[in-house]
């Protein structure tokens, strides 16, 4: 496996009033403004189906991350001891995905609002997935 | 961005007794078993600070999910209204990655025991995040 490679295409792109890196929000409940996702044109079948009110996962690929860093001080504070990325939210990461549970605001085209999502302006999105009920109202 | 492309190098692998797609559940809590993620030795810096214990989600790449798919029946089911894939879980994306929230059961250097995960024997393993807790114990 370890020379494999999968090349990720970009779906959509956040359009967010958050453009600064230093001051955007570590995570979505700590302040994060909502924004617009704005899909490609051949996603459009894709969004089929989903509604306003739906609870979805983001995945979006954190394009200014620094692939090598395999150690961080959680959070960026010094005071706190160097620990693994993997035990840690740190967009520093070997493959920077970043997860971003939001709702649908709204939906205009290939255009869908969402609620509180701490990715700053013209952040690649990857991917979207419902997220699931209890078993047996899937 | 609808040029750009990013590129996706695996950190682990998976090691367990599932080894039929289509037998394989669909979801972890539908009777999926433990398994073991085998870490690249490049990556034992990035597992540092992990403890068995903690809850994580486990991103993958679902290798063998067709990527040009863009609508489907729900759970594979035809009786259900097709749809597009962002309202789903299915597989079947245009960026095929699976997320896995487990348990770390036990830690043996590079390789990592984790509780119930929906994955196939030799899915490659792309990222691991822990699951954060409430603001202010984070």
């Amino acid at each position: 496996m370890p020379d494999d490679r999968f090349e990720i295409r970009p779906v959509a792109t956040v359009e967010s009033p958050l453009t600064d890196l230093a001051a955007a929000p570590k995570q979505a409940d700590e302040g994060a403004p909502e924004a617009w996702l704005v899909f490609e044109p051949g996603m459009l079948d894709a969004l089929d189906g989903l509604r306003v009110g739906d609870r979805v996962v983001v995945l979006t690929w954190l394009h200014r991350a620094d692939r090598d860093v395999r150690r961080v001080h959680p959070r960026g504070d010094e005071a706190r001891p160097i620990q693994g990325v993997f035990s840690t939210r740190s967009p520093a990461r070997p493959n920077p995905i970043g997860l971003h549970e939001v709702r649908v605001l709204a939906i205009d085209g290939g255009r869908v609002r969402v609620s509180a999502i701490e990715a700053v302006h013209g952040t690649p999105v990857v991917d979207v997935k419902l997220v699931l009920r209890e078993v047996g109202e899937r």
